[in-house]
C-alpha cells in the first residue's frame, strides 16, 4: 500500500476537477496515506511547486468552477527528458504515485511517465467535451450542457422576438456529444456535430418553408468539430434570406459552478481512484459505463475514439 | 398496433414532466398516431377535459416547470366506479392506450385500470423524491438536487458570516435520495436519511468540538422521512449552544426549469414509453438501470420498495 | 381623454419590455380604456397585424425575456408614405394615441409620425444599452449588466485556472454603460469604452508586471463600441506574451429573464406613460432621473447623447 | 486626514457587504491610508480580532454572498463599560476612524460609541430589509429581492400545475419594501405588508370568484411583519376551500452571490464612505437618495422611522 500520493490537474480545466481532487484528498487523509497537491499541471511539477495537504485544504472549493491547483500548458513534460526529471521529483518527495485529472491530452502524458519511469498512474477524466474512451462521463460535461442550454434559452427569447435564424457554436473538436445533448435538451431546430454529415440546402430549403408558414424562431447548434459556426451562419442566411445571428460560446462554457451531477460523480470518481491508486494499482482511468464505476486500461483510453450514442440523433430528429 | 393513446400527469408535479410529454406526442406523432393530453390528471379524465394534440401543442414547453397539462388530486378515480367510468371515456374517446407520468400513487391508480378494464397501460416516473422501485432514476430528481445545492450555497454564506449551524430540510418522505445527493453536492457536515439511523448526541459533541476549534459554519441536511427539521434543528441549538438556524425549503423543490439531466432523461424516457404503447405493450414503467433504459413491470414498480445507494452513506462519511 | 390606444415594441428587444408592455396593458384596462396590442413592430402596425387586449393577455408574462409582442425591421416605415399609411391605419382602428417601447432609432421614427401626422406618441426607453438621452435608466440594461456578470464569474473560472487574461466585447456602440457597470461589478482589471482613451501599451506593461508578481487572472472589459474585442485582445497577447483569450458574448446579452430592478423600473414606466398618453399628453418619453420618474421631451431624447458618469471612471480606476 | 481607520460588519450580514468592504479597503489604500479588517463584529473588535489588510486581502469577494469579516452577536458591546473597552483597543491599535457597515440595530451601537468616546464613525446600510431611514437603498436589498423572485418562478410552476394557492412568508419586520418589490416582480396577486392594513375575507371572497372561473395559480407574499405565513396561508385555506400551500423562505433570503445593482451601490458607498472617513467627517451613514449618493446623520438615521413608498402599493392594486 502507498503511503504518499500526489493529485494533479492538467489541461483544459473542468467544472467537478475541485470535487474530484476534495474527494482524492479526503480519501486519502481517510486512510491515512499522505497527499500532495501539485499546482499548474506537470509544468508546476517540474517546478517542484507542491504542498501537502490538509482536510481544510479542500475546504470550500466543492461549489468552485476551474481548479484550485491550477493548471498549464508543459512543453517540456513532452519529452522524455522532461518527464524524467519528474519522475525524480516524486521521488525525492517521496510520493509512490500519481493522481492526474484531465483530458486525453494529459492523461496520455501520463501513460507515458508510467511507462517510461514505473510510477504507479491512476488517471481521471476531467473535460467538458465528454469524450474521452471508455466512459459515458467526463468531469464537467454535465455543467457546461447546462451552461450552453442556458444560453441557449436567452438567445431564443431575441430569437422569437426578431423571427430570426440564432447559430450556437459550442465545443467540441471531436465529439459531438455537448452539441448534440445541450442541442437537444435547448429544443434545438437542427445539431451538426462531427460524428454526421448533414445538408446544408435542405436545413435551409426547410427552414424557408416553415419561416413562410409562420415559424418565429430557430436554433442551430453547430459543435466546432463541423466548422465554423459564423461561417455556417453565413452560409444560412444567405441561403434562406431569414435574419440570422451568429453567437460563439466560448470559453463561458468551461467554468461556472459544477451541477449535483459534476460535483457527485466527480466525489465518486475521485474517491475510487484514490483508493485504487492507494491499493498499489496503476496505469488505469475511472470512469462511468451504465451509471456504473468502472477502471479502463490507460492505454485503451488514450488511443480509442469515442463514438456518439445513435440514440442521440435518431431522438433530436424525432424531437425537433 | 395502436392509432390513438392519451398522455396525462398525475400527482405532484416534478421538473421534466413537459418534456417527457413533449417527447411522447412527437414521437406518436412521427408514427402517425393520434395522440390526445388529457388536462389535471384522473380528474380531468373523468370530466373528459382532453384535447387531441399536434406538434405545435408541446412548442416552447421544454424548459418549464411544472406540467402544461395540469394535476389534481381525484378521490373519484380511486374506487372501481371511477375507473370503470374513465374507461369507458377512453372508450368513448377511440383512446386505446393510457401513458401515465407520475408518482407510484399515480402508478399505483394505472395499474388497477389496467387490471380492471384492460386497457393498456405504459408508465413514467415523475417525481422529485426518485423513489420509484426498479428505476436508478425518475423525472425532476436531477432539478431538485440542484434547487436543493442552490439554496445550500446560500445558506452556507450566511451560516459562515454568523458561524452558525444550519439545518435544512428537504423533501423525501421514504426515501433519502434527495437528501444524500444535495448533501454531498453541497458539502454537508450531516445528512440524515430514513434509511440509516444517526446519534444525535454524538454530532452535537462533534459539532461543539469542531466549533471550538473555530469552524465557522455547518449544514445539516435533514429528508423530511427522518423527522421535522424544526424540532431536530432546535434539539442542535440547544445541545450545542451554537447559534442554529433551521430552512424548510418546502415547493421551491419542485418547481423551476428542468436541468439538461431531466431534460433529456424524460426525452429519452418519453419516446421509448410512447413507442412500446403504440406497439401494444402495457404495465410496464419505463426508467433507468445503470445508465441504460429498462422496462420494469409495473405491478413491480408499485410494490416494491426502493432503498439507497450504500456508496452514498459511505461517501458522505469519507468527505464530510 | 383617449378612448382607445395602442402598444408597440419596436427595434433590438430588451429584457423587461413585456413587463412594460404588462403595465401599460393592465393600466389602460384600469383606466377604462381600450388597449390594442400591435405585433412585429412598425412592419406589424403597416400589416395592421394587431389584436385588442385583455387583462388575461398580459398573464405569465412578467417573466420572459425577449417581448411577446415581437419586433421587426421596417424600412417602409422610414418614409413618409410608409408613416402617412400607418397614420391612416391607426385612425381606421379608431387608435387615438401610440405607446412605443424601443430604443433610439425606434423612438426617433415614433417622433417623425408625431410630427407629420399629429397622433399622440408617448415613448419608453428599452435597450440593454442604457443610451437614450435624459434617462439614467433604459428597460433591460440591468438584466444585461447582470448576465455580463455572471459570464465573467465563469470566465474568471477558466482565467484563474490557467493564468490568463480574458478579454470580453460587450454590447455598447456608442456608449460604455454596460461594460463599465458590469465590468466594476465583475471585478473587471481594466474596461475599455467609447468614452474614454486607453493606452494599450501602458496596459501591457502593467499585465506584464504583474503577472511577474503572480497574478492569475485579469478580465478586460471592451465595449464594441470602442472596436474589436478579438483585434485588441489579439494585440494584447501578443504585447505581454500571457496566454489570452477572448469572448464576444453577443446576443445572449439581450436574453434571459428579466431582473428585478427591470421589471419594477419597467412596470413603473409602463404605468406612468398609459397615464400620460390616456390624458392627452404627446411627444414625451419617460424615464428616471436620480431615482425620480420623469418625462422627457421626445426631440431631445432623440437629438441629444447621452454621457457617461464619470463617478463610474473614477471607480473602475480606485477598484481594480 | 485620518491616517488609519478600520472596517467592521455587524448585525445580520447581507449581499454586498464584501464588495462594500472591498471598496473601503481599495480607496484607503489608494488615499495611503492604512485600513484594518475586524473579524466578527463588534465582538471581535472586544476580542482585538483584527489584521491589517492589503489590496489582496479583498480580492475575489466581490462576487461573494455572506461577509468574509464575519459577523457576531455582542452584549457586552450594548453597555458604555463595553464600548470604552472597544475605544481603548481601537486607540491600542492607532485606529482613528471606525466604518460601520451593518443593519439599523449596528448603526445604533456605533453611534452610542462616538457620542461616548468621540471617535469618528461612519456607516453603510447593510441590511436585505432596506428599512433604513434616510436612503432609499440598502446593501444586499436588490439581491434577496431577486432571489424571492426566483422562488416566486419557481413556485408559480408547481401553483399552475395543481391549482393552487401559495402564500409566501418573506422577511421584513418592520418593513414590506421586500414583500411588496419581489410580489410587484414577482406577479404577486396580493402582497401583505406591515404598512398597509387588509381585508382577508375580502381576498378569500375574491380568491374563490376568480378560481370558480378557472385561475389556475395565485402567490400571496406576506412580510414576516404582517403575521405568520403558515397560520395566514391556513386562513386562506380554510376560508376559501382552494388547496394551499405555504412557504417560508428564511435565510436563503441572506444569501447568495450579489447583483450588480448591490455590487456597485455597495462598491460606490464604500469608497464615498472611506473618503469622507479619512477626511475626518463623523456621524454620518451614506446611503442613496433619488439616485443620487447623500450623507445622512447618524442619530437621525436610527431614530426615525422609514415609510414604504405609496407608488408601490398603488402599483401592486393596478398589476394584479
Amino acid at each position: 500500500m502507498l503511503k504518499s500520493i500526489a493529485v494533479i490537474t492538467s489541461g483544459g480545466d473542468s467544472p467537478g476537477m475541485n470535487a474530484a481532487a476534495r474527494a482524492v484528498v479526503r480519501t486519502a487523509l481517510y486512510e491515512g496515506v499522505k497527499v500532495w497537491g501539485i499546482n499548474d499541471g506537470y509544468k508546476g511539477l517540474l517546478e517542484e511547486n507542491m504542498f501537502e495537504m490538509k482536510s481544510q485544504s479542500v475546504s470550500d472549493i466543492i461549489q468552485r468552477g476551474g481548479t484550485f491547483l491550477g493548471t498549464a500548458r508543459c512543453p517540456e513534460f513532452e519529452t522524455p527528458e522532461g518527464r524524467k526529471k519528474a519522475y525524480d521529483i516524486l521521488v525525492k518527495k517521496g510520493i509512490q504515485g500519481l493522481l492526474i485529472i484531465g483530458g486525453d491530452g494529459s492523461l496520455r502524458g501520463a501513460q507515458k511517465l508510467s511507462a517510461e519511469q514505473g510510477i504507479p498512474i491512476v488517471g481521471l477524466p476531467g473535460t467538458i467535451d465528454n469524450d474521452v474512451w471508455g466512459t459515458d462521463y467526463t468531469i464537467g460535461s454535465d455543467t457546461a450542457a447546462n451552461t450552453i442550454v442556458e444560453a441557449i434559452n436567452k438567445l431564443r427569447d431575441t430569437a422569437s422576438a426578431h423571427s430570426r435564424i440564432i447559430v450556437i457554436e459550442v465545443m467540441g473538436r471531436k465529439s459531438g456529444w455537448l452539441a448534440m445533448v445541450a442541442g437537444i435538451s435547448g429544443g434545438a431546430e437542427y445539431i451538426l456535430v462531427p460524428e454526421e454529415t448533414y445538408d446544408l440546402d435542405a436545413i435551409c430549403d426547410n427552414l424557408r418553408t416553415r419561416y413562410a408558414r409562420g415559424k418565429r424562431s430557430s436554433i442551430i447548434v453547430v459543435a466546432e468539430g463541423v466548422g465554423s459556426g459564423t461561417a455556417i451562419g453565413k452560409i444560412i442566411g444567405d441561403k434562406t434570406g431569414i435574419d440570422t445571428r451568429i453567437s460563439v460560446l466560448g470559453h463561458i462554457q468551461r467554468g461556472g459552478s459544477p451541477s449535483v451531477e459534476d460535483r457527485l460523480k466527480a466525489s465518486r470518481l475521485g474517491e475510487k481512484a484514490a483508493l485504487a491508486l492507494i491499493s498499489g494499482l496503476s496505469n488505469i482511468v475511472f470512469g462511468f459505463q451504465k451509471g456504473k464505476i468502472v477502471s479502463i486500461d490507460l492505454h485503451d483510453a488514450v488511443t480509442n475514439i469515442k463514438s456518439l450514442d445513435p440514440d442521440y440523433l435518431r431522438l433530436a430528429k424525432i424531437l425537433s
